[in-house]
């Protein structure tokens, strides 16, 4: 049996926008169902439901933990990449002139809670290409915020060198893993980073509303939990606060939620050649993509030398507009993102993309 | 056909405690898993798949907002009650010596982001009997935040009055909805507060991880979207937020999640006597209820005037450890809930609830 054939929304269809939001497996829609089931038939309420609410979240922190090679006590619940970045952003004090550090091709997740410091604590947002991050370090650098792999171009920054150049400084290292985790191996507590948020509805394939935000042991205690509550406290009591990453959990999510992230990873998990195989399938079929396309006329892929990320970048001179030419192909049932305010059109490859549908790709474009 | 036939977990137990997660309705639980079913069968990217998430969004938010009676432009989506609040306080600016009043007798969901805002900021939290706040307010106050119902006794704050005293010293009333909206009848408009935050799963009977919180047409640009994304701008644009509630939206739910919510709300509403009467009848199971407990020998209600709220804290002589005496209950299959730091035993009554529930209670409380 392919993985394809748990994959029933990749059907009929050439699926090359996981980017936004990746294909669901059906054992993530199975799990999601039981949930569902449990919670119209029997009470939410009482010492099973408690314990069962209490055990599914602890088993999703647990799974994303392991998409990250963390431990689960460094993993903080979240519901998206944007609400990690905004945990972060928000749980830090900050001081007029202070610098953040960032590329010119972030997404709004990081882009606007990078606004809202400037505005409303004068941060200095200061914006350079990624090959020149490290150069504007100076005293004043409090931070460096950037994407793990541009959600642009799919390309791969150097975390090391960033948080070489961040750490030198004095400063923090904030990563955006949104196009990252699932799509490329990623080791965050070697990564050199100090906070990396993720996401669990594209790459991971779960449902929407889901996430993850990886915390250093070390920078745990200098974050504010800005929004909390009860799931942020040990034993209820005000003040004293978990003393794991969970003291910035963000909040609840249902316990279908819960169960749908968990089993998408876990299918991942399951499949022959496990978590890394899958990337490093997703990784050859990116290549296969990116040799064919490098065939077709007039075609100008975004090329920047790391090329492990599976989203891959293009214009074609016959057809600059991606607006209309990511219109066009999702006419012909090819699904695509064109990149507001770039000249980009963006597939992203998947472990289980075939040959087929790139030269189905290929085809449209030639 | 009863309603209590469409609310299968309370099926075998006298579901009594709301106040923590109430049951969902199957109409609720069949819209969720239809989602699912779409997530999974159909992509979630292109055109189509982007219309039906946005359109489901509009459609929770307009349900949410039929709850406290206000236009939908007023009302932001969020996870929790807690989440709601947690939005305000992390989206106002404080100084040292502000001060915030609030009463003795609320939820971690209000004092944990209360606690960091002293730990800080250096703001002054009082906290006050609930009769006595109004007496506390000083040219520093900035805040009133209390409940609307609290959680431990089911008393109903006077919010008109706290409004004026808020007011009159230029201060803000922020309302933890959390046991009032879905429980008894609510126009957060009308209710002088500037932000009203609630949840979806308790008296809405929604799934776990909604919720709502109004925000009055003034205070919406007072208010920084301190963990801001996409969903909070217009057209993507960073810098230009929603000039809607929407701003402060608390990031992604799933669209499952949103249907589950919406369907649940509607499903009140389409009963014959619409959101209005169902209240209403809560109201009188309550009544009902109060009636035969306090003919419960050695049993003591917490009394308190305004009966209105259907949640009823009792001590009782015989068994004056309320969390025992929650776990003897709940082994005979009545569902209630001990309030933490408190002597009370806290029963939450529904529009579902018999008077053969209540006798159950009754005899085994004799």
């Amino acid at each position: 049996m392919s993985i394809r054939d748990d994959l029933p929304s990749i059907q009929g269809v050439a699926y090359l926008n996981t980017g936004t939001n990746g294909p669901m497996p059906r054992p993530a829609a199975e799990a999601m169902a039981a949930e569902v089931d449990r919670a119209v038939a029997q009470p939410r309420i009482g010492m099973p439901a408690y314990e069962h609410f209490f055990g599914l979240r602890d088993r999703t922190r647990a799974a994303l933990a392991r998409t990250v090679g963390a431990p689960e006590e460094q993993l903080a619940l979240t519901s998206s990449t944007t609400h990690g970045i905004g945990i972060v952003l928000s749980g830090l004090d900050w001081q007029p002139g202070d610098e953040i550090l960032t590329t010119t091709e972030e997404h709004q997740g990081l882009r606007s809670p990078l606004y809202v410091l400037r505005k409303r604590f004068g941060v200095e947002v200061i914006e350079a290409p990624a090959d020149e991050i490290a150069e504007h370090v100076t005293e004043s650098t409090r931070m460096i915020a950037v994407s793990h792999v541009l959600w642009t171009t799919g390309r791969e920054l150097d975390l090391a060198a960033l948080a070489e150049a961040a750490h030198g400084a004095g400063a923090l290292l904030l990563v955006d893993g949104a196009q990252s985790v699932g799509a490329i191996a990623v080791n965050a507590p070697a990564s050199g980073a100090d906070f990396y948020a993720f996401s669990g509805q594209k790459w991971l394939l779960g449902p929407q509303g889901t996430g993850g935000l990886w915390v250093a042991p070390d920078a745990v205690n200098g974050l504010w939990p800005a929004q909390s509550g009860y799931l942020n406290l040990q034993e209820g009591q005000v003040g004293r606060f978990r003393e794991d990453a969970g003291r910035v959990d963000g909040g609840t999510l249902d316990t279908s939620v819960l169960a749908g992230i968990t089993a998408a990873i876990e299918w991942v998990e399951a499949q022959a050649c496990g978590r890394a195989g899958w990337t490093e399938q997703t990784a050859r079929n990116a290549e296969v993509a990116r040799a064919r396309l490098r065939q077709v006329a007039g075609l100008s892929l975004a090329e920047h030398g790391k090329e492990r990320a599976p989203l891959i970048a293009f214009t074609i001179e016959s057809e600059p507009d991606s607006v209309s030419l990511a219109e066009r192909l999702g006419k012909q049932g090819i699904l695509t993102r064109f990149i507001p305010g770039t000249p980009w059109l963006r597939v992203s490859i998947g472990a289980w993309t075939t040959e087929d549908e790139v030269e189905q790709l290929a085809q449209a474009l030639s």
